[in-house]
Protein backbone atom coordinates (compact mmCIF):
# COMPACT_ATOMS: atom_id res chain seq x y z
CA UNK A 1 0.00 0.00 0.00
CA UNK A 2 1.29 3.39 -0.84
CA UNK A 3 1.33 5.65 1.71
CA UNK A 4 -0.58 9.20 1.13
CA UNK A 5 2.78 11.51 0.29
CA UNK A 6 2.87 8.88 -2.94
CA UNK A 7 -0.47 8.89 -3.77
CA UNK A 8 -0.21 12.35 -3.47
CA UNK A 9 2.13 12.58 -5.84
CA UNK A 10 0.55 9.93 -8.06
CA UNK A 11 -2.44 11.74 -8.23
CA UNK A 12 -0.55 15.00 -9.32
CA UNK A 13 1.26 13.03 -12.54
CA UNK A 14 -1.77 12.19 -13.73
CA UNK A 15 -3.58 15.41 -12.93
CA UNK A 16 -0.82 16.68 -14.95
CA UNK A 17 -0.83 14.36 -17.91
CA UNK A 18 -4.49 15.22 -18.20
CA UNK A 19 -4.10 19.03 -18.29
CA UNK A 20 -1.30 18.33 -20.84
CA UNK A 21 -4.00 17.07 -23.09
CA UNK A 22 -6.73 19.46 -22.62
CA UNK A 23 -7.52 21.23 -26.28
CA UNK A 24 -7.04 24.94 -25.89
CA UNK A 25 -9.91 27.32 -26.50
CA UNK A 26 -9.04 27.29 -30.30
CA UNK A 27 -11.46 26.86 -33.21
CA UNK A 28 -9.80 25.31 -36.46
CA UNK A 29 -11.00 25.73 -40.12
CA UNK A 30 -10.93 23.52 -43.42
CA UNK A 31 -11.65 25.79 -45.81
CA UNK A 32 -12.20 23.85 -48.60
CA UNK A 33 -14.50 25.61 -50.51
CA UNK A 34 -14.25 28.76 -53.08
CA UNK A 35 -17.30 29.97 -52.60
CA UNK A 36 -18.84 33.44 -51.79
CA UNK A 37 -21.17 32.30 -49.56
CA UNK A 38 -19.22 29.69 -47.73
CA UNK A 39 -15.89 32.30 -47.63
CA UNK A 40 -18.29 34.67 -45.80
CA UNK A 41 -19.64 31.93 -42.89
CA UNK A 42 -16.22 30.87 -42.42
CA UNK A 43 -14.73 34.53 -41.85
CA UNK A 44 -18.05 35.53 -40.23
CA UNK A 45 -17.37 32.69 -37.26
CA UNK A 46 -13.80 33.13 -37.39
CA UNK A 47 -13.95 36.77 -36.14
CA UNK A 48 -16.83 35.73 -33.85
CA UNK A 49 -14.81 33.38 -32.48
CA UNK A 50 -11.80 35.74 -31.98
CA UNK A 51 -14.44 38.35 -30.26
CA UNK A 52 -15.26 35.54 -27.78
CA UNK A 53 -11.80 35.07 -26.73
CA UNK A 54 -10.62 32.10 -28.72
CA UNK A 55 -7.41 31.31 -30.89
CA UNK A 56 -8.56 31.15 -34.53
CA UNK A 57 -6.93 28.98 -37.24
CA UNK A 58 -8.27 28.95 -41.20
CA UNK A 59 -6.49 26.39 -43.30
CA UNK A 60 -7.39 27.56 -47.53
CA UNK A 61 -7.00 24.44 -49.34
CA UNK A 62 -7.98 23.39 -52.78
CA UNK A 63 -10.73 25.77 -54.20
CA UNK A 64 -10.47 27.72 -51.01
CA UNK A 65 -6.93 28.69 -51.99
CA UNK A 66 -8.27 31.53 -54.74
CA UNK A 67 -10.01 33.24 -51.73
CA UNK A 68 -6.50 34.16 -50.48
CA UNK A 69 -5.16 35.59 -54.02
CA UNK A 70 -4.30 39.31 -54.27
CA UNK A 71 -6.57 40.53 -56.86
CA UNK A 72 -3.86 42.76 -58.29
CA UNK A 73 -0.81 40.50 -58.33
CA UNK A 74 0.49 39.38 -61.29
CA UNK A 75 2.95 37.06 -61.82
CA UNK A 76 4.88 35.41 -64.15
CA UNK A 77 7.50 31.96 -65.18
CA UNK A 78 4.14 30.11 -64.64
CA UNK A 79 3.85 27.01 -67.41
CA UNK A 80 0.59 26.15 -69.66
CA UNK A 81 -1.37 24.62 -66.87
CA UNK A 82 -0.72 27.18 -64.20
CA UNK A 83 -1.66 29.61 -66.24
CA UNK A 84 -4.90 28.39 -67.53
CA UNK A 85 -5.40 27.32 -63.79
CA UNK A 86 -4.54 31.07 -63.21
CA UNK A 87 -6.76 32.78 -65.63
CA UNK A 88 -10.05 30.48 -64.93
CA UNK A 89 -10.12 30.49 -61.65
CA UNK A 90 -11.58 33.53 -59.43
CA UNK A 91 -8.26 36.39 -58.24
CA UNK A 92 -9.77 36.73 -54.58
CA UNK A 93 -12.01 37.65 -52.25
CA UNK A 94 -13.94 40.13 -54.84
CA UNK A 95 -14.07 38.02 -57.54
CA UNK A 96 -15.33 34.60 -55.87
CA UNK A 97 -18.67 33.77 -56.49
CA UNK A 98 -22.17 32.27 -54.72
CA UNK A 99 -22.46 28.63 -54.67
CA UNK A 100 -26.06 28.49 -55.68
CA UNK A 101 -28.05 31.58 -57.33
CA UNK A 102 -25.06 32.75 -59.34
CA UNK A 103 -26.78 33.28 -62.76
CA UNK A 104 -24.44 34.21 -64.58
CA UNK A 105 -22.96 36.76 -61.68
CA UNK A 106 -26.14 38.12 -61.55
CA UNK A 107 -27.27 36.66 -58.44
CA UNK A 108 -23.64 37.39 -56.91
CA UNK A 109 -23.81 40.90 -57.51
CA UNK A 110 -27.51 40.86 -55.94
CA UNK A 111 -25.91 39.32 -52.99
CA UNK A 112 -22.88 42.04 -52.59
CA UNK A 113 -25.41 44.95 -53.19
CA UNK A 114 -28.09 43.35 -50.65
CA UNK A 115 -25.16 42.84 -47.96
CA UNK A 116 -24.12 47.13 -48.18
CA UNK A 117 -27.57 47.84 -47.93
CA UNK A 118 -27.49 45.67 -45.19
CA UNK A 119 -24.76 46.71 -43.47
CA UNK A 120 -23.09 43.23 -43.57
CA UNK A 121 -19.17 43.20 -43.84
CA UNK A 122 -17.80 42.42 -47.42
CA UNK A 123 -15.47 39.17 -48.12
CA UNK A 124 -12.37 41.46 -48.04
CA UNK A 125 -13.46 43.78 -45.05
CA UNK A 126 -14.37 40.00 -43.37
CA UNK A 127 -10.68 39.10 -44.14
CA UNK A 128 -9.44 43.04 -43.03
CA UNK A 129 -11.08 42.14 -40.06
CA UNK A 130 -9.55 38.89 -39.16
CA UNK A 131 -6.41 40.13 -39.71
CA UNK A 132 -6.61 42.63 -37.36
CA UNK A 133 -8.26 40.45 -35.10
CA UNK A 134 -5.01 38.15 -35.58
CA UNK A 135 -6.95 35.35 -36.99
CA UNK A 136 -3.89 32.57 -37.97
CA UNK A 137 -3.78 31.82 -41.76
CA UNK A 138 -2.56 28.97 -43.71
CA UNK A 139 -2.44 28.42 -47.66
CA UNK A 140 -1.87 25.01 -48.46
CA UNK A 141 0.92 24.44 -50.48
CA UNK A 142 -0.20 21.21 -52.18
CA UNK A 143 -3.32 22.70 -53.33
CA UNK A 144 -1.09 25.88 -54.48
CA UNK A 145 1.28 23.43 -56.29
CA UNK A 146 -1.45 21.88 -58.00
CA UNK A 147 -2.91 24.90 -59.67
CA UNK A 148 -0.08 26.70 -60.00
CA UNK A 149 -0.23 29.60 -57.70
CA UNK A 150 2.53 31.23 -56.28
CA UNK A 151 3.53 32.64 -52.80
CA UNK A 152 3.83 36.40 -54.27
CA UNK A 153 0.24 36.24 -56.00
CA UNK A 154 -1.55 35.76 -52.42
CA UNK A 155 -2.87 38.31 -50.48
CA UNK A 156 -0.42 40.50 -47.87
CA UNK A 157 -1.86 39.64 -44.47
CA UNK A 158 -0.15 39.40 -40.97
CA UNK A 159 0.22 35.98 -39.95
CA UNK A 160 -0.67 34.52 -43.32
CA UNK A 161 1.84 31.73 -44.05
CA UNK A 162 1.95 28.23 -45.97
CA UNK A 163 1.66 24.86 -44.55
CA UNK A 164 0.94 21.31 -45.67
CA UNK A 165 -1.57 18.75 -43.70
CA UNK A 166 0.36 17.99 -40.81
CA UNK A 167 0.50 21.77 -39.47
CA UNK A 168 -3.00 22.08 -39.57
CA UNK A 169 -4.02 18.68 -37.80
CA UNK A 170 -1.46 19.66 -35.39
CA UNK A 171 -3.67 22.78 -34.24
CA UNK A 172 -6.89 20.54 -34.88
CA UNK A 173 -6.08 18.19 -32.46
CA UNK A 174 -5.04 20.77 -29.98
CA UNK A 175 -8.83 22.66 -30.64
CA UNK A 176 -12.21 22.73 -29.14
CA UNK A 177 -13.72 23.11 -32.38
CA UNK A 178 -13.16 22.18 -35.77
CA UNK A 179 -15.50 22.57 -39.09
CA UNK A 180 -14.85 21.74 -42.89
CA UNK A 181 -16.27 24.37 -44.54
CA UNK B 1 7.09 22.83 1.09
CA UNK B 2 3.40 22.47 1.19
CA UNK B 3 1.66 19.69 3.92
CA UNK B 4 -0.48 16.84 2.31
CA UNK B 5 -3.42 18.86 3.25
CA UNK B 6 -2.21 22.05 1.23
CA UNK B 7 -1.32 19.59 -1.64
CA UNK B 8 -4.91 17.84 -1.70
CA UNK B 9 -6.96 20.97 -1.55
CA UNK B 10 -4.53 22.38 -4.59
CA UNK B 11 -5.25 18.90 -6.38
CA UNK B 12 -8.94 19.63 -6.14
CA UNK B 13 -8.96 22.99 -7.49
CA UNK B 14 -7.42 21.93 -10.64
CA UNK B 15 -9.69 18.98 -10.92
CA UNK B 16 -12.74 21.37 -10.67
CA UNK B 17 -11.28 23.84 -13.01
CA UNK B 18 -10.53 20.67 -15.55
CA UNK B 19 -13.98 19.43 -15.23
CA UNK B 20 -15.38 22.99 -15.37
CA UNK B 21 -13.99 22.66 -18.91
CA UNK B 22 -14.72 19.68 -20.14
CA UNK B 23 -17.14 19.74 -22.95
CA UNK B 24 -20.38 18.16 -22.28
CA UNK B 25 -22.25 15.34 -24.47
CA UNK B 26 -23.38 17.30 -26.92
CA UNK B 27 -23.56 17.88 -30.56
CA UNK B 28 -23.78 21.11 -32.05
CA UNK B 29 -23.98 21.65 -36.15
CA UNK B 30 -24.31 24.64 -38.30
CA UNK B 31 -26.52 23.80 -41.22
CA UNK B 32 -25.59 25.86 -44.21
CA UNK B 33 -26.92 24.19 -46.80
CA UNK B 34 -30.00 24.30 -47.93
CA UNK B 35 -30.00 21.15 -49.75
CA UNK B 36 -33.05 18.33 -49.43
CA UNK B 37 -30.36 15.86 -49.07
CA UNK B 38 -27.76 17.64 -46.51
CA UNK B 39 -30.51 18.47 -44.27
CA UNK B 40 -31.63 14.64 -44.14
CA UNK B 41 -28.17 13.93 -43.02
CA UNK B 42 -28.37 16.82 -40.72
CA UNK B 43 -31.58 15.35 -38.94
CA UNK B 44 -30.71 12.02 -39.30
CA UNK B 45 -27.61 13.19 -37.04
CA UNK B 46 -29.22 14.85 -35.07
CA UNK B 47 -31.87 12.39 -34.00
CA UNK B 48 -29.29 9.36 -33.47
CA UNK B 49 -27.24 11.24 -31.04
CA UNK B 50 -30.26 12.43 -29.11
CA UNK B 51 -31.57 8.89 -29.63
CA UNK B 52 -27.88 8.14 -27.81
CA UNK B 53 -28.27 10.45 -25.30
CA UNK B 54 -26.43 13.47 -26.45
CA UNK B 55 -27.99 17.01 -26.45
CA UNK B 56 -28.10 18.26 -29.46
CA UNK B 57 -28.05 21.75 -31.10
CA UNK B 58 -28.82 22.86 -34.74
CA UNK B 59 -27.72 26.41 -36.10
CA UNK B 60 -28.94 27.15 -39.52
CA UNK B 61 -27.84 29.61 -41.40
CA UNK B 62 -27.53 31.29 -45.25
CA UNK B 63 -29.42 28.77 -47.46
CA UNK B 64 -29.97 26.53 -44.40
CA UNK B 65 -32.75 29.06 -43.25
CA UNK B 66 -35.02 27.82 -45.85
CA UNK B 67 -35.25 24.48 -44.37
CA UNK B 68 -37.06 26.15 -41.63
CA UNK B 69 -39.67 28.11 -43.71
CA UNK B 70 -43.36 27.30 -43.01
CA UNK B 71 -44.90 25.87 -46.37
CA UNK B 72 -48.09 28.16 -45.72
CA UNK B 73 -47.21 30.83 -43.81
CA UNK B 74 -47.33 33.88 -46.13
CA UNK B 75 -46.43 37.32 -45.15
CA UNK B 76 -46.30 40.74 -45.81
CA UNK B 77 -44.18 43.92 -45.53
CA UNK B 78 -41.56 43.08 -47.50
CA UNK B 79 -39.29 45.38 -50.06
CA UNK B 80 -38.05 44.30 -53.09
CA UNK B 81 -35.33 41.83 -52.56
CA UNK B 82 -37.00 40.48 -50.01
CA UNK B 83 -40.22 39.73 -52.12
CA UNK B 84 -37.64 38.31 -55.13
CA UNK B 85 -35.59 36.19 -52.56
CA UNK B 86 -38.86 34.87 -50.67
CA UNK B 87 -40.17 33.67 -54.16
CA UNK B 88 -36.69 32.06 -55.89
CA UNK B 89 -35.66 30.56 -52.46
CA UNK B 90 -37.51 27.27 -51.56
CA UNK B 91 -40.43 27.45 -49.40
CA UNK B 92 -39.21 25.00 -46.38
CA UNK B 93 -38.38 21.20 -46.03
CA UNK B 94 -41.09 20.17 -48.75
CA UNK B 95 -39.24 22.03 -51.42
CA UNK B 96 -36.14 22.53 -50.94
CA UNK B 97 -34.05 20.17 -53.70
CA UNK B 98 -30.91 17.41 -53.96
CA UNK B 99 -27.72 18.98 -54.15
CA UNK B 100 -27.16 16.65 -57.55
CA UNK B 101 -29.29 15.28 -59.67
CA UNK B 102 -32.11 17.18 -59.45
CA UNK B 103 -32.61 17.29 -63.08
CA UNK B 104 -35.26 19.50 -63.00
CA UNK B 105 -36.93 18.29 -60.01
CA UNK B 106 -37.36 14.83 -61.14
CA UNK B 107 -34.29 13.07 -59.49
CA UNK B 108 -35.40 14.96 -56.32
CA UNK B 109 -39.12 13.30 -56.71
CA UNK B 110 -37.58 10.11 -58.00
CA UNK B 111 -36.04 10.29 -54.53
CA UNK B 112 -38.56 11.36 -52.07
CA UNK B 113 -40.38 8.26 -53.92
CA UNK B 114 -37.24 6.12 -53.30
CA UNK B 115 -37.48 6.73 -49.12
CA UNK B 116 -40.92 6.73 -49.13
CA UNK B 117 -40.82 2.89 -50.42
CA UNK B 118 -37.72 2.00 -48.25
CA UNK B 119 -39.56 3.57 -44.98
CA UNK B 120 -36.83 6.39 -44.74
CA UNK B 121 -38.98 9.48 -43.04
CA UNK B 122 -39.07 12.65 -45.22
CA UNK B 123 -38.06 15.68 -44.02
CA UNK B 124 -41.07 17.36 -42.53
CA UNK B 125 -41.20 14.00 -40.43
CA UNK B 126 -37.52 13.97 -39.41
CA UNK B 127 -38.16 17.78 -38.15
CA UNK B 128 -41.11 16.74 -36.26
CA UNK B 129 -39.09 13.99 -35.07
CA UNK B 130 -36.20 16.41 -33.74
CA UNK B 131 -39.48 18.24 -32.41
CA UNK B 132 -40.13 15.75 -30.20
CA UNK B 133 -36.58 14.33 -29.23
CA UNK B 134 -35.68 18.06 -28.13
CA UNK B 135 -33.34 19.02 -30.71
CA UNK B 136 -32.78 22.96 -30.35
CA UNK B 137 -32.84 24.65 -32.98
CA UNK B 138 -31.67 28.34 -33.82
CA UNK B 139 -32.16 30.09 -36.70
CA UNK B 140 -29.17 32.59 -38.04
CA UNK B 141 -30.47 36.15 -37.66
CA UNK B 142 -28.20 38.04 -39.50
CA UNK B 143 -28.95 34.90 -42.90
CA UNK B 144 -33.10 35.94 -42.24
CA UNK B 145 -32.22 39.82 -42.63
CA UNK B 146 -30.58 39.28 -45.27
CA UNK B 147 -32.36 37.44 -47.31
CA UNK B 148 -35.59 39.22 -46.22
CA UNK B 149 -36.85 36.55 -44.29
CA UNK B 150 -39.18 37.13 -41.24
CA UNK B 151 -39.96 35.30 -37.87
CA UNK B 152 -43.41 34.78 -39.19
CA UNK B 153 -42.68 32.68 -41.92
CA UNK B 154 -40.30 30.24 -40.12
CA UNK B 155 -42.00 26.88 -38.92
CA UNK B 156 -43.79 26.39 -35.76
CA UNK B 157 -41.26 24.06 -33.79
CA UNK B 158 -40.82 24.09 -30.00
CA UNK B 159 -37.68 24.90 -29.26
CA UNK B 160 -36.91 27.18 -32.54
CA UNK B 161 -35.41 30.11 -31.56
CA UNK B 162 -33.20 33.22 -33.51
CA UNK B 163 -29.70 33.82 -32.51
CA UNK B 164 -26.17 35.16 -34.03
CA UNK B 165 -23.02 33.11 -34.68
CA UNK B 166 -22.09 33.88 -30.95
CA UNK B 167 -24.85 31.64 -29.46
CA UNK B 168 -24.12 29.14 -31.62
CA UNK B 169 -20.01 29.55 -30.67
CA UNK B 170 -20.97 29.19 -27.06
CA UNK B 171 -22.90 25.78 -27.51
CA UNK B 172 -20.05 24.59 -29.84
CA UNK B 173 -17.35 25.70 -27.55
CA UNK B 174 -19.04 23.74 -24.97
CA UNK B 175 -19.47 20.76 -27.27
CA UNK B 176 -17.95 17.01 -27.81
CA UNK B 177 -18.74 16.99 -31.31
CA UNK B 178 -19.58 19.66 -34.03
CA UNK B 179 -20.56 19.76 -36.83
CA UNK B 180 -20.42 22.07 -39.94
CA UNK B 181 -23.01 20.77 -42.99
CA UNK C 1 -14.75 16.69 7.69
CA UNK C 2 -13.13 13.73 5.42
CA UNK C 3 -9.77 12.33 6.91
CA UNK C 4 -7.18 13.08 4.11
CA UNK C 5 -7.03 9.65 3.19
CA UNK C 6 -10.81 9.79 2.47
CA UNK C 7 -10.45 13.07 0.51
CA UNK C 8 -7.20 11.59 -1.82
CA UNK C 9 -9.71 8.09 -2.78
CA UNK C 10 -12.54 10.71 -3.73
CA UNK C 11 -10.02 12.47 -5.92
CA UNK C 12 -8.99 9.53 -7.63
CA UNK C 13 -12.60 8.54 -8.23
CA UNK C 14 -13.49 11.94 -9.54
CA UNK C 15 -9.67 11.53 -11.97
CA UNK C 16 -10.54 8.37 -13.10
CA UNK C 17 -14.24 9.23 -13.99
CA UNK C 18 -12.76 12.20 -16.08
CA UNK C 19 -10.15 10.38 -17.76
CA UNK C 20 -12.68 7.51 -18.80
CA UNK C 21 -14.43 10.77 -20.89
CA UNK C 22 -10.95 11.74 -22.25
CA UNK C 23 -11.83 11.63 -26.17
CA UNK C 24 -9.12 9.35 -27.40
CA UNK C 25 -6.15 10.30 -30.35
CA UNK C 26 -8.89 9.75 -32.77
CA UNK C 27 -10.18 11.57 -36.29
CA UNK C 28 -14.00 10.99 -37.09
CA UNK C 29 -15.07 11.78 -40.75
CA UNK C 30 -18.30 11.60 -42.29
CA UNK C 31 -17.83 11.33 -46.18
CA UNK C 32 -20.88 12.75 -47.49
CA UNK C 33 -19.84 14.21 -50.64
CA UNK C 34 -18.94 12.03 -53.75
CA UNK C 35 -16.86 14.67 -55.28
CA UNK C 36 -13.10 13.69 -56.44
CA UNK C 37 -12.02 16.65 -54.52
CA UNK C 38 -13.67 16.49 -51.77
CA UNK C 39 -12.96 12.49 -51.62
CA UNK C 40 -9.40 13.51 -51.85
CA UNK C 41 -9.22 16.11 -49.00
CA UNK C 42 -11.29 13.24 -47.27
CA UNK C 43 -7.76 10.61 -47.39
CA UNK C 44 -5.12 13.23 -47.64
CA UNK C 45 -6.30 14.35 -44.23
CA UNK C 46 -7.12 10.60 -42.68
CA UNK C 47 -4.02 9.35 -44.45
CA UNK C 48 -1.99 12.37 -42.87
CA UNK C 49 -3.57 11.81 -39.54
CA UNK C 50 -2.44 8.19 -39.56
CA UNK C 51 1.08 9.75 -39.84
CA UNK C 52 0.76 11.47 -36.95
CA UNK C 53 -0.32 8.66 -35.07
CA UNK C 54 -4.05 9.45 -35.06
CA UNK C 55 -6.53 6.43 -35.24
CA UNK C 56 -8.81 7.37 -38.37
CA UNK C 57 -12.62 6.46 -38.93
CA UNK C 58 -14.64 7.45 -41.99
CA UNK C 59 -18.12 6.98 -42.45
CA UNK C 60 -19.50 7.21 -46.15
CA UNK C 61 -22.78 8.28 -46.83
CA UNK C 62 -25.03 9.12 -49.46
CA UNK C 63 -23.28 10.43 -52.58
CA UNK C 64 -20.21 9.36 -50.67
CA UNK C 65 -20.56 6.09 -50.59
CA UNK C 66 -20.22 5.49 -54.74
CA UNK C 67 -16.76 6.68 -53.94
CA UNK C 68 -16.72 3.22 -52.01
CA UNK C 69 -18.04 0.54 -55.21
CA UNK C 70 -15.78 -1.25 -57.17
CA UNK C 71 -15.27 -0.50 -60.80
CA UNK C 72 -15.28 -3.97 -61.97
CA UNK C 73 -17.88 -5.76 -59.91
CA UNK C 74 -21.09 -6.22 -61.31
CA UNK C 75 -23.85 -7.45 -58.84
CA UNK C 76 -27.46 -8.65 -60.26
CA UNK C 77 -30.64 -8.97 -58.76
CA UNK C 78 -31.63 -5.30 -58.28
CA UNK C 79 -35.25 -3.86 -58.97
CA UNK C 80 -35.62 -0.89 -61.69
CA UNK C 81 -34.54 2.18 -58.89
CA UNK C 82 -31.55 -0.08 -58.16
CA UNK C 83 -30.18 -0.64 -61.55
CA UNK C 84 -31.43 3.29 -62.61
CA UNK C 85 -29.31 4.63 -59.59
CA UNK C 86 -26.66 2.05 -59.68
CA UNK C 87 -26.39 3.46 -63.68
CA UNK C 88 -26.43 6.90 -62.95
CA UNK C 89 -24.00 6.95 -60.42
CA UNK C 90 -20.39 6.75 -60.65
CA UNK C 91 -18.58 3.41 -59.88
CA UNK C 92 -15.89 4.25 -57.91
CA UNK C 93 -13.04 6.04 -57.25
CA UNK C 94 -12.10 5.94 -60.79
CA UNK C 95 -15.27 7.57 -61.74
CA UNK C 96 -15.63 10.04 -59.29
CA UNK C 97 -15.68 14.08 -61.00
CA UNK C 98 -15.02 17.56 -59.30
CA UNK C 99 -17.14 19.17 -57.49
CA UNK C 100 -16.23 22.11 -59.93
CA UNK C 101 -14.85 23.22 -63.40
CA UNK C 102 -16.11 19.46 -64.37
CA UNK C 103 -16.59 20.67 -67.91
CA UNK C 104 -18.19 17.87 -69.20
CA UNK C 105 -15.07 15.57 -67.63
CA UNK C 106 -12.66 17.43 -69.26
CA UNK C 107 -11.89 19.45 -66.25
CA UNK C 108 -11.81 16.37 -64.26
CA UNK C 109 -9.50 14.70 -66.49
CA UNK C 110 -6.93 17.90 -66.51
CA UNK C 111 -6.79 17.36 -62.66
CA UNK C 112 -5.74 13.95 -62.52
CA UNK C 113 -3.47 14.39 -65.48
CA UNK C 114 -1.77 17.16 -63.48
CA UNK C 115 -2.06 15.16 -60.27
CA UNK C 116 0.30 12.83 -62.11
CA UNK C 117 2.67 15.55 -63.13
CA UNK C 118 3.03 16.89 -59.73
CA UNK C 119 3.57 13.56 -58.41
CA UNK C 120 -0.06 13.75 -56.09
CA UNK C 121 -1.48 10.19 -55.32
CA UNK C 122 -4.28 9.37 -57.39
CA UNK C 123 -7.32 8.80 -55.16
CA UNK C 124 -7.76 4.70 -56.08
CA UNK C 125 -4.07 5.04 -54.78
CA UNK C 126 -4.85 7.26 -51.85
CA UNK C 127 -7.39 4.06 -50.67
CA UNK C 128 -4.75 1.73 -51.11
CA UNK C 129 -2.48 3.75 -49.19
CA UNK C 130 -5.67 4.35 -45.86
CA UNK C 131 -5.81 0.63 -46.12
CA UNK C 132 -2.40 0.13 -45.41
CA UNK C 133 -2.37 2.75 -42.92
CA UNK C 134 -5.23 1.06 -40.96
CA UNK C 135 -7.85 3.49 -41.83
CA UNK C 136 -10.89 1.85 -40.70
CA UNK C 137 -14.35 2.56 -43.25
CA UNK C 138 -17.56 2.62 -42.43
CA UNK C 139 -20.07 2.37 -45.20
CA UNK C 140 -23.78 3.49 -44.51
CA UNK C 141 -26.41 0.79 -44.96
CA UNK C 142 -28.55 3.22 -45.07
CA UNK C 143 -27.93 4.96 -47.82
CA UNK C 144 -26.71 1.91 -49.75
CA UNK C 145 -29.89 0.36 -49.00
CA UNK C 146 -31.87 3.63 -50.49
CA UNK C 147 -29.42 3.84 -53.91
CA UNK C 148 -29.92 -0.11 -54.37
CA UNK C 149 -26.37 -0.73 -53.85
CA UNK C 150 -25.06 -4.26 -52.62
CA UNK C 151 -22.42 -4.65 -50.07
CA UNK C 152 -20.84 -7.08 -53.05
CA UNK C 153 -20.41 -4.64 -55.94
CA UNK C 154 -17.89 -2.51 -53.01
CA UNK C 155 -14.13 -2.62 -53.21
CA UNK C 156 -12.16 -4.94 -51.28
CA UNK C 157 -10.66 -3.38 -48.28
CA UNK C 158 -9.19 -4.87 -45.44
CA UNK C 159 -11.18 -2.95 -42.52
CA UNK C 160 -14.26 -1.68 -44.53
CA UNK C 161 -17.99 -2.47 -42.58
CA UNK C 162 -21.20 -1.38 -43.02
CA UNK C 163 -22.79 0.54 -40.15
CA UNK C 164 -25.32 2.78 -39.31
CA UNK C 165 -25.34 6.30 -37.92
CA UNK C 166 -25.20 5.21 -34.58
CA UNK C 167 -21.78 3.71 -35.06
CA UNK C 168 -20.15 6.81 -36.67
CA UNK C 169 -21.69 8.82 -33.65
CA UNK C 170 -19.95 6.26 -31.14
CA UNK C 171 -17.02 6.94 -32.93
CA UNK C 172 -17.34 10.58 -32.96
CA UNK C 173 -18.33 10.88 -29.60
CA UNK C 174 -14.75 9.66 -28.42
CA UNK C 175 -12.56 11.08 -31.20
CA UNK C 176 -10.59 14.76 -30.67
CA UNK C 177 -11.45 15.69 -34.36
CA UNK C 178 -14.82 15.24 -35.88
CA UNK C 179 -15.07 16.66 -39.70
CA UNK C 180 -18.20 16.65 -42.03
CA UNK C 181 -17.22 16.38 -45.98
Amino acid sequence: MATIEEQVAELKTQLDAMQSKTPSNKLSMIVFSGDLDKALAAFIIATGATAMGMEVVMFFTFWGTTVMRAKNKNVGGKDMMGTMFGAMLPKGAEKVKLSQMNMGGMGTAMMKALMKKKNVASLPEMIALAEELEVKIYVCEMSMDLMGFKREEMVDYEGLSFAGVATFLEEAQNSKVQLFI
